[in-house]
């Protein structure tokens, strides 16, 4: 899905029935974000959960829908390479059939060192060959928004890290945080391979991402953040005018939302 | 709450963000929404989740927020008014101070006899009795939509259900399916003591409802109705138009989102 014509746009869910509603709509993919899953089961974002307890929701989604799923493992729950492949190989067996892994340390907001993040994607990519199971690997990189020096020094080390994931076996990498239309176009050819970038404030539509040379577009947690957008609206409308139009109007219904509790 | 002069609005929330959010706008209360909630965790409406599963949720909710939480157990999960009770009494532990509990059996989809019904509210007033815990027995009856008759007989029948449930010490009767002001009135006459009314297309606005001496108003799964008929419009505009619009307009923050992961 990532090597053909047509970019691949996969929607980030949560839950159950946000990963079934993205499946009924006819997306080829389902990926989970960390942020919105780890919010929904009472954590922040990073890594607080308990990996089993992650594990668990991959697992619950996995099995309720019928197309592919990935898995935002954030920095792969391990301090070690063979943690981190630990983590993955839960995630996979769970049922998911890729993962990010990004380079950013939640409790530090730090990058880790490339050198380090090299030798934690080369144990997923030892896990690939050993289990024979070819789950995709999305290397993610923080350094637009991490990395020292000024806006220009913090793309050429999204790029310098990018390929230094990508040569180490990634399939696709992830430059967390690019939105304009000439940064991502530069990233594509520098990168020359699979390149994701996230639904932000201003990214450009899918035709255009497309032209550029984007493989994967993923939603990241910009769904969730509409969905509790539009609960605060509803809220506000009950406790403000005593109504419930935000609430009524295009809901879906008891029905519906039974059959999004399990595969169809 | 439910004897104040105002009526008691109670958002029906599905997980941890979906209660913060409506803590966070002002709720005096927060109350599961029995259907959402299965759905968020891969089960249909009804007691096929597992009830250790079911009081997880309940709990995970119950640490997040500050205000009271009130948790719908459906139908008890149990064979006997002693199952119920174990039920309710490990909601209650989990941190719930209420329950609604239904009539209604999902898995035949018939009415529960009243006298059977009321062994099971039985022995709810007597876990409150022997615990010293006054949880808040919310009675739910299904009359309206399953008795047997037209629809007059089926009013006269949830009448009569819901003034059993009440005398056997039911704090707060909640006829499912009511909607026009006039049936609500004539309830509320009847019944004298606090009834719950849901959200539904046709409801009259909350002044109206308080007027006509409504206790308390539930969202049901409204709410959870809403946030996948948005989530259905955010991915048909990006298969469509290959656009963002309804993804990013009125959607919340990252900080936002992680500050819905746990108590303020």
């Amino acid at each position: 899905m990532h090597g053909g014509r047509s970019i691949l746009v996969l929607p980030n869910a949560w839950d159950v029935p946000s990963a079934r509603v993205f499946e009924e709509l006819g997306f080829r993919a389902v990926g989970t974000s960390s942020a919105a899953l780890m919010v929904s089961l009472g954590y922040p974002d990073g890594e607080e959960i308990e990996r089993c307890e992650m594990v668990a929701a991959v697992r619950r989604i996995a099995g309720a829908v019928s197309v592919p799923l990935t898995a935002d493992v954030v920095s792969g729950f391990g301090e070690t390479p063979k943690g981190v492949s630990m983590t993955v190989k839960s995630v996979v067996e769970a049922g998911a059939v890729g993962v990010n892994v990004e380079d950013f340390v939640h409790e530090t907001k730090k990058l880790r060192p490339v050198r380090v993040q090299l030798e934690r994607l080369r144990a997923l990519v030892e896990l690939k060959r050993r289990t024979g199971i070819p789950f995709v690997i999305n290397a993610r990189t923080d350094a637009l928004r991490y990395a020292e020096g000024d806006e220009s020094a913090r793309f050429r080390e999204a790029v310098r890290r990018a390929a230094a994931y990508r040569d180490s076996g990634a399939d696709c990498v992830y430059p967390m945080g690019i939105t304009d239309a000439a940064s991502i176009s530069a990233f594509v050819k520098e990168l020359d391979c699979p390149v994701n970038v996230m639904v932000r404030p201003g990214l450009p539509p899918v035709g255009e991402l497309q032209r550029l040379g984007v493989a994967r577009l993923s939603f990241g947690p910009s769904a969730a953040y509409a969905v509790f957008g539009l609960l605060k609206r509803v809220g506000r409308e009950v406790l403000e005018k005593g109504t419930y139009s935000s609430m009524l109007e295009g809901a879906i219904t008891y029905e519906e939302l039974n059959r999004l509790a399990r595969k169809r």
